[in-house]
């Protein structure tokens, strides 16, 4: 009896949607490169063509690199069919329209007295952002049912929990799921409390067990222990001893989150409200209870992060191109530093070359037994040979339930209104956004003139 | 073969819990006294007993009207035990505390700049009232437990939802269901709509039939039709027609609404969002939208209702006391007029003799697929021989459901925080209400304030 | 403001799909024909256009009778098209094939010792059934959505509850209900019961309330009452007395019922097990619990009920052939007795005439939470103006939930296996039903017979 | 900021109910000798303190060999609230009355014509067994929630999912769940299969991945891997192969295992039906379908496996009685060969010390979506500190939840007999059983019987 293994690890073929903000697919592409397991072909597509030619050089530098030990091939394709068709893995990051749209997510908000950090997931800019960008996602989802139905998605994009909702959506047997750092860098801050407070050094984020539940940049902790310690205890004498002051992690080299920097005082008070750890950054944290953390730039002062303007975004995403070209022309060498990332590692798994436990975002199959079933949640599951298995994670705290249960309402009117560009669902779902503080006249009169703002990314159904 | 019904109506046992701000109590015993199928004994018990005699003075003087069909005795008990043994019928109209304590649930807040129309339901006013009116229904589920575990219970208290859910949490066999006459007033509204505009006149409210759904005093028409037309469209004209100016429904000369008019702004602004009837007066429904039509004063006056003050009731109080006296004197006659309630209407569906279909307040049992099961909802129920079954409402629109999901959401966790006094729930939960619009400092301020000015009525956990 | 009910109900119009079987079609239109609050247009198709044109005869002489009061029209059409198009309602009662396959169903599997007494709905013999006609309601249903998905459909076919769960399955919109008047016949018992035994005579089915659970043919009332009597004590005393020597209600004058009397043993042996009333025709039934009453004739003889041979329904036929020959020629002549069932009063609520509370056929939203939802069950409902609203009817008791789970999942197979002619789940759903007590072996020789028997009505995917 | 290990994991204390059949014990004992991690102390106890006296002398010579890592001490214990109060851990393995019930339990239905193969979970010995387990299992419930709380409790007694279903129906917060080594000897079949069949040798079960699904002893791998190789295809290849002839995997050293092998042929057959692995023994499987694979001996013996009579267990007891004198007496030396089993491995994990995924019984929070809530079902978990959280396992294919969910309504309504002694529920329980194959009378007949065998053993309600 004979015993193939259905994918040949040496010669898969992954697809990247997107990725012209290079951060991301750079980091993937060391990633992959430094995996001896496995090798293949990644197909580039971008609608920027040049931003995907460019970072093919970029990615045959990397498999050309002496450190690399899996000369993976980079191709540009044309067509998001040719992108998938045959596809093993599918990574989908992308970033519809261009900044001034993003400006006024995050700020056009801001002279009716309302201010985001990120805009990004939820909230008004969410919103807008989702207007956009939900539609694109039908169309890679349609592309994926007729193109690659049997391939895994692994999602990037924001707003996370919508762009993969949107793919289970219109093609319910996709094996999709959504891969977000924020929770590690709540692990690496427990890491750092055990260094720092219990005088235990050198612990890796992977060698503490959390229980993670929630929604995608409002995730939390519901246990986390590291052998045999609870951490529970510890991180509540340690939100109580920095509540004030916050905590200073030290350094962060992790160019993602460099300019992201927190103090944790939000995540430290949701700790003594709640009794669960907060996990993502504050400045996400803070958009889901915008009342409490988010009411005014001095109020954001005091609670000790930064808004992330659009304006630094701009100049950020000049240094990459910057840095993008000095790759391309060799004037920078080329590191491979890993990304911290373990979207690689998830494709092992799926692979059946390692299993592991990772945080994940999946429609909800009873993981979360008080969030609605098929909305995407953000828990644990365990990654084996092409297959996730969610873990359960239990109810949700009722005082916490009550406000993701609200986010998570307005989410699945966000793809309802998305999908039908219908402005009266739009507006009331608008209106019931936790950081909107008008009065109907005024919400309305903003709403419209954010849909106008990015009338040319919008379906034409909306100005019918 | 011999055949004995279950129940002698011609000798029911019913005990009248509360009762003494005399209104509800006098209508209930008009329409039992009115109708000759069925007799027996009311027992009044109030904890001032002094209400509960006038109370079956009065009630003996309706026995003994030349119009009365029925002679029902009244007895006044001096126990909660004794009132309930032997019961097959529980009436509770309590009003704890005094009107100090409420004046604060609903004025309080102003110096905050948070107004209330009502608050006796949820909101900032609903939520203390629940803090200390549900350790008395724990005290009243457990006496129906150990006394009446059989009888039906019919609850006329505020907050309503969290009134029966009290009842079923803490003796899931109770037989309880909470009525409300919001419903009647939007169905005459639509008797009203068809004399007026549509030349059908002489249509009751019975006539008609309405899909009812949703929760206490936030409550719904899915769908209302009379004969073979649909109601639905014509109001929606209707709606638009008197959107700006508010409708006029003529005299109202029910004691219990008449200084509770409205124009129905309210209302008709809600179906032109959610295409939905609202289902209540339009000071409830502003509660539980408050930013839409509650902000402050103006704003209520541009909807054109009114905020219910406590003075007012205060003024209405103590006519309704001077009316007790006259009637107890003979200074003034008893008039027979109906109350227009359905209680008595329900009690006789249960005793088998009449069937009905009436909206009622009980637990989700999956009614409304998109709410929570256990929460207690309004919808249409049969009432036949010794049961309730509720009909099946379907699924709430997303947007709505948006809204009555964080209000349902936001009751639970009340219902908790009443059980433990647990202060962290309490004011994560407080915060969590919509008509909260203050900083966490503030906040907090506002609430340890009002729970304060309730002291002598709270558990004394509280302030441990 | 004008108001235009949404249906003319003096010019309806009702798509009448296959009805040659004469019996329920003449009673309908002698029914419809009866009643003056509604009028219009019958559209008659049939397989067998012989069929239908004969059924406009009779049609057209009941419209002209001297004491008809709403003269109906009817049409025959050439498709299910032209049949389905602007109408208002749909009724369907078809039957797939010919006696030779229902012989084959009813009787294949007496040569392995196995009985069935009606073959119809579950069992073996229901199994193939459901082989031959669901393909047709797969039809039916996208004929529906294409050309009336407004319309409400009607569905008197047997297998009820799979032909309405197709209907919903292909057609999730779709408003249909099964109608079935094996519950009115128990009801007609226990009023007989009344009379008999109690010396209350005179009363009508419709006056009591029976909560009605379950599903087809195996339908329970879960309680029992007229006016204020509960009938569940007085029904447990009566199966005691009439345990051993069956209950004889005396006449039945109902021609679809004159060959299907029984003694009512079964049902009461089933009260003393189970303490609920069940709700259908004795040989109904015995087929859900095969072992109990059903496992050969001398038992089903010393149960006092009858085997329904294809023999005598080929002689029925027959007879009622002859009768329509008859009728057509005028040599009888026609009289105007109503049919007994509710019909034309289940449209009449829906055009929102008369509400009535009636059980019904329709897919499980809730209604009887033990069992999945979306299985098709019965329960009472509510019948008004365009909507129906299922009743909640409570858990089932656990050992009768047990055998009916059993059941329903063995249909939810049964329809998977219709739809992908998937042998091996055929196969082993056929071997689950609980009639079957073959080894694999001659089981599975016995299916490929049955199988092979219908050849002709079946999809060719089966023989591939 | 210190930190504190809960759990002094040098200094446990486990309370080991039961253990008297020795072999479990002994091996648990070995288990935990060999384990550096961990130590601390054991309390036996049994309801033949001879028996735990016993065990406690084989318990010190474990500690006491050369190869032992941790000097576990051994305890006997008076009550169950001596030995429970304080335990971080409790050990149940008991075996309620003698083998006289047991031998009444799978050998008196054998004169009716129904024959057992073990006769343990479910089935006619195994309605049997739970209806004198299930109330012993109620008294330590309670004993559980009053002396140790917030214990982990390992449950090995069968039947397996009605004595943990048991624990948390009396005791909700119970932290329980329970271990069967069945599933170990299937992926065990896998190894042997990929060393035989596919040349890839020396693999050991736990470097396997398999989905488990389903309920105890009825076991089924909806996936299996190794490494990147999915094993389904290969197991349909294998299952072919030896459809007719069976499979002999060698030798099995494993002494629970020794006299209970079988060929396979069974769990290949169900492969061809279901397309699923089943794991467990097939003697254990074919109770689960009587009427394909356990009708008679000849039927058996036919396909491969054993009956285990009684005899045989009575002759097992006596060896292991006669090795229990000889281990105490030092006649036979103390071996230290590891059992297989995971209890050890589980603790470990829920001490901190080490994450696994494992199979297990308990509750269903949604794991198995097609299975009702709250039963008890078998699939993987994450075992970390002080949590276990079920892995989603997804829903089973149609015609095996149609077998298994008529299992689980049996199971659950014979935890409610067992409860509450109702012998009509148990006796229409009795009859739905699979194994069950006739008629009423013979059937209460039979009932009667077997639960007067086991009189002395059963509670006097019984009897009444």
């Amino acid at each position: 009896m004979s015993i193939t293994p259905v994918k040949d690890v040496q010669n898969l073929k992954v697809a990247y949607i997107g990725g012209g903000s290079r951060g991301w697919a750079w980091g993937f592409m060391k990633d992959i490169a430094m995996d001896a397991q496995m090798c293949g072909t990644v197909r580039l597509y971008d609608i920027d063509k040049q931003a995907a030619q460019n970072n093919k050089i970029i990615g045959d530098k990397i498999s050309a690199h002496p450190e690399a030990k899996s000369p993976w091939k980079y191709e540009v394709s044309d067509s998001l069919k040719e992108a998938l068709t045959g596809a093993d893995f599918i990574i989908i990051s992308i970033l519809p329209a261009t900044f001034e749209e993003l400006r006024s997510d995050v700020h056009a908000p801001e002279k009716y007295g309302i201010y985001q950090s990120v805009g990004d997931s939820i909230g008004l800019g969410g919103f807008m952002r989702a207007m956009r960008t939900l539609p694109m996602y039908v169309e890679i989802a349609e592309a994926i049912r007729d193109y690659a139905p049997e391939a895994w998605v692994v999602n990037y994009t924001n707003p996370m929990s919508l762009c993969v909702r949107t793919l289970y959506h219109v093609f319910p047997q996709v094996k999709a799921f959504g891969c977000c750092h924020e929770v590690f860098g709540t692990q690496k801050l427990l890491c750092a409390m055990l260094e720092k407070e219990c005088g235990i050094a050198g612990v890796e984020r992977h060698e503490l067990y959390t229980t993670v539940t929630g929604i995608n940049h409002f995730t939390w902790l519901s246990s986390a222990s590291y052998k045999g310690y609870d951490l529970m205890p510890v991180y509540r004498e340690f939100a109580e001893k920095y509540a004030e002051t916050g905590f200073d992690e030290g350094k962060d080299t992790n160019w993602m989150n460099s300019s992201f920097a927190c103090a944790h005082r939000v995540k430290f008070d949701l700790f003594r409200r709640f009794g669960l750890i907060a996990a993502a950054g504050d400045r996400h944290l803070a958009e889901f209870m915008p009342r409490w953390y988010l009411t005014d730039p001095e109020t954001v002062t005091s609670w000790m992060y930064g808004l992330t303007t659009v304006d630094w975004r701009v100049d950020d995403l000049h240094k990459r191109l910057q840095r993008s070209a000095d790759l391309i022309s060799g004037k920078e060498p080329m590191d491979m530093k890993p990304s911290g990332e373990e979207g690689h590692l998830l494709i092992k798994a799926l692979l059946g070359l390692n299993p592991i436990v990772s945080n994940v975002n999946v429609p909800n199959r009873g993981q979360i037994p008080n969030l609605p079933l098929g909305a995407v949640v953000e828990t644990n599951a365990y990654f084996t040979r092409d297959q996730i298995e969610p873990l359960f994670a239990g109810e949700l705290p009722g005082n916490l339930q009550a406000i993701i249960g609200r986010h998570v309402a307005n989410q699945e009117n966000t793809l309802t209104t998305a999908l039908t560009c219908d402005r009266e669902l739009g507006f009331t779902t608008f209106m019931n956004d936790a950081q909107m503080t008008l009065k109907p006249e005024l919400g309305r009169k903003l709403f419209n003139e954010m849909l106008e703002n990015q009338r040319a990314y919008l379906p034409q159904e909306w100005f019918k």
